[in-house]
């Protein structure tokens, strides 16, 4: 059993939910991806689908980070802040909570941010390219319309804003992480492996 | 052996080159970083000083791809271009050559833009904190006048400016890469594990 706090961020289609379930499953530590939605659906008082889609994609506006850097009282703008922002202070306790708590895998919602001073963590960020993305897209979550290349460029485009705006750094700079990793060329199953003995190799 | 061509992109002070150095060991493959500044030399005419410092780090002005881009004659433009465009552009062609050659280590110098659209190749950036960085080039280079914090923003600022000029992408962005890997927390060691055994995984 690792003692660490995994987050895995990843590009839509690259498997990095498997990814991280699986390294959780390996581990025996907790995992945190459907769950993690319903603890802040529970606690925000907000439906699973608006979690689910506005923690990670909302289309957002006004500076959030400047608005709570001009705050005397950050916890009294609540009643001013928009639903996404109110969301996104939300899932922030969340998360540093089950971090508190102990050794898991968490899957998205900037956890990588929210948990950037903790030194127990190891921080991961799972990508591919388009070609495997849009094959994956199409195997796992069936067609649309739309085609897959244009699913993907549009989730990658309203998380790197989401990402942005929130944690005012740029997603998928690989500074952000302790490691990156191209699923599509390395494969799942080796992703698993090289987290997972990172993880027990960390002191 | 490996059968594949690994290019180390790295932040300095992170090991990258010893990384680089170490898996061509393992792998049993050429090596080629102050190799690489020599045959450039040797090629161009310049002095290898500035090869190694001009072929990473040159101060850039105008956009090197916009021009080659409105060239009917790329080659024809050599007599009026910058000594920095001139360097790039025997360095691109030392760096396509010896990937022909067969399975090598390159540590730097844009290769993995330049051979971005070869299927054999294994991208890997190296990167640590600041304070790993700062320990490591204090031990390996020596104290400056200036402060190592100072020394590593400088020549990240000054990598940074390069690597866009001449690939219109942006340094350190994961997605460039096969594998991202923060040394310092990772351990130099592990790095080359991690690498070599993804290089022998590949198909």
């Amino acid at each position: 059993m690792s003692n660490k706090i995994i987050t895995i961020s990843r590009a839509f289609g690259s498997g990095g939910r498997t990814i991280g379930r699986e390294v959780a499953k390996r581990l025996n530590i907790p995992f945190y991806d459907k769950e993690l939605v319903e603890k802040v659906a529970e606690e925000s008082g907000f439906h699973t689908d608006f979690v689910e889609e506005a923690g990670e994609y909302a289309p957002v506006t006004s500076s959030f980070l400047f608005n709570i850097a001009v705050s005397p009282n950050p916890m009294a703008m609540m009643n001013t802040m928009s639903m996404a922002d109110q969301l996104f202070i939300c899932q922030t306790n969340v998360i540093r909570r089950l971090a508190d708590e102990g050794p898991c895998v968490i899957v998205g919602r900037c956890a990588d941010y929210i948990l950037r001073d903790r030194e127990d963590c190891l921080h991961v960020f799972i990508h591919a390219d388009m070609e495997h993305r849009a094959e994956r897209i199409v195997r796992v979550y069936g067609e649309t319309k739309q085609s897959p290349e244009k699913r993907l460029a549009e989730k990658d485009s309203k998380r790197r804003v989401y990402y942005k705006h929130y944690t005012n750094r740029n997603w998928g700079d690989a500074q952000n992480y302790h490691l990156a990793l191209n699923s599509g060329l390395i494969g799942v199953d080796n992703c698993v492996d090289i987290i997972v003995d990172v993880a027990n190799k960390m002191k």
